[in-house]
């Protein structure tokens, strides 16, 4: 970890070449040969920034909310990259961020760095990356960093909850739909962002939300999750959101949270590279044992079962491991 | 394989003993140690029976409608096997499936085995352990299995995706709700099924769900996803709903594709498997070392990164697959 075994790629996105993010970011997403060594040369240059991370079910109004912010924290003299999560589907085709794309490709404002990451791999595999690219942005000096889900699925909750302040938008609308935020997205949000809140139903919504908050089993000490309304197409609100996540990260620092929530999330970057590369070495075994359809032709054929397969490939490396254990 | 190497439940499975099969779930489900020969030896005696999963939205009428189903196919002198999956959130509980759980209990006709599985374990390992109790089903003879999902999150579309046959109930009401079928569950459809269509808006949603299924890209020799209407609560409609499901059956069967779903649904339970081994053996390693909160420390003091901690975790097993490899 030596400054002198940094990759170039590196040292030009450390001396603020905009372009050598972008190149790094690009190496993550592809996982091109290399970005290991890059990612790793990152970490030390981490920690400074600000990781927020937005989700909320299509149409919530997330994009022209996270532009509003983009453009309220340069107004407060800050810098911001803005990560676009899209676990493009063969549906959506990628086709839902054309615009943001559009929009970013013209803007001239380098000081909102703009980048949409899809799923190309695996569902650990947009976790890792995505946080892997949040580094490139926090090495690279920006003081806040916006995750930005297209949807709320499970992938994007997962993706999201990365971040150190999540914020959840919720439109306006019927309690049955704030029944259905129950699965799984209740507890992630550090913010409830009630935006739109110039339609009817708004006030119904945050009464809703709050009932069903006030439901929640915190701990002593915990966080108490904050309700907000914005209007984010007129910009109203969106500077009130801004000191509540202020205050939220606050929090995180006074509670010593951010540093147990880093600790958690190291310990996760580890767990899931772990598996990519032991998911690597046995799709390399598999081949090398005639491909996937050789073997589970034999299943087919009924000779033999996947448990029986699963033993058989397993074998030698729990022999390496445990032999490597004994001696070490 | 041979026969006599299946373990005692196994045999008495075989013989028809229901409290067998009980059991043999129950080890499935806690992945008990011993159950991997219990499913090893299940294999050689399934594939006969019909595999239907049923998804969607809570509150769209699924567990009546399984109840209707279910009662629909002992009318027509078949048995039947159904597993309710809840992927129990920290706020849902389980409780959602308190009902059925009652109403399995009083039962007296044993044609209908009715089971909840919760996700203890990982995402995979819920997957794989519905996929095994549904072996267990199918080789003690049950002529129809149900998957039924208690919601319509990720981790129950993975599950319902190992079905022959995918159901999902769609709930009458506005366009919007049909646009968020949209991420990820329009694809795995063979049957749409808008139940409660005695309420107003049913006609709209069949005509939205028609279009929107006219988008899909589909190739030449697919299956045509049909479109269903039933008053579960009622019974109408089921009847037609299960000749739908027949017509799908009798498809796959003709058009070779239950053999090739098959394949590839033993491909990925041998992938699932393998990560499940390569995950133990891994967090093995991790305790072999110290622990996981040990080796993070090393990471927040900045000696290390999870990048070059993986690679040091991981080399032992790519040197013995490489060695083995070699040899082999």
């Amino acid at each position: 970890m030596a400054t002198t075994d940094e990759p170039e790629l590196v040292r030009e996105l450390l001396a603020g070449k905009h372009r050598a993010l972008a190149r790094a970011i690009t190496k993550i997403e592809n996982r091109t040969p290399g970005y290991r060594d890059v990612v790793s040369a990152l970490y030390p240059h981490t920690g400074d920034a600000d990781v927020i991370g937005i989700t909320g079910s299509p149409g919530s109004g997330k994009s022209t909310l996270v532009d509003k912010m983009a453009k309220t924290y340069r107004d407060r003299g800050l810098t911001v990259g803005v990560i676009a999560v899209d676990p493009s589907s063969p549906f959506t085709g990628g086709a839902v961020l054309g615009d943001r794309i559009r929009m970013s490709s013209t803007a001239t404002d380098m000081d909102v760095f703009f980048r949409s990451m899809s799923a190309r791999g695996s569902l650990g595999g947009l976790s890792t990356a995505t946080a892997d690219a949040v580094k490139a942005l926090d090495a690279f000096g920006k003081d806040k960093i916006i995750i930005e889900t297209v949807g709320a699925g499970q992938n994007e909750v997962d993706v999201v909850k990365t971040a150190d302040t999540v914020a959840v938008l919720v439109p306006p609308s019927s309690g049955d739909d704030v029944q259905m935020l129950k699965a799984g997205i209740l507890e992630i949000g550090d913010v409830f962002v009630v935006n739109k809140a110039d339609l009817a139903g708004a006030n119904q919504t945050v009464t809703e939300l709050r009932n069903m908050l006030d439901l929640r089993e915190g701990e002593e000490g915990d966080w108490e999750p904050e309700i907000a309304e914005t209007v984010a197409k007129d910009g109203d609100g969106v500077d009130e959101l801004l000191d509540v996540f202020q205050s939220h990260a606050d929090w995180l620092d006074d509670s010593g949270r951010r540093a147990e929530k880093r600790h958690t999330r190291y310990a996760e970057e580890l767990r899931n590279l772990l598996r990519e590369d032991a998911s690597e070495l046995l799709e390399a075994e598999i081949e090398a044992r005639g491909g996937i359809d050789d073997l589970v032709a034999r299943i087919d054929a009924g000779e033999t079962t996947p448990y029986e397969l699963a033993d058989d490939i397993v074998a030698p490396v729990a022999d390496a491991l445990g032999r490597d254990r004994h001696n070490g």
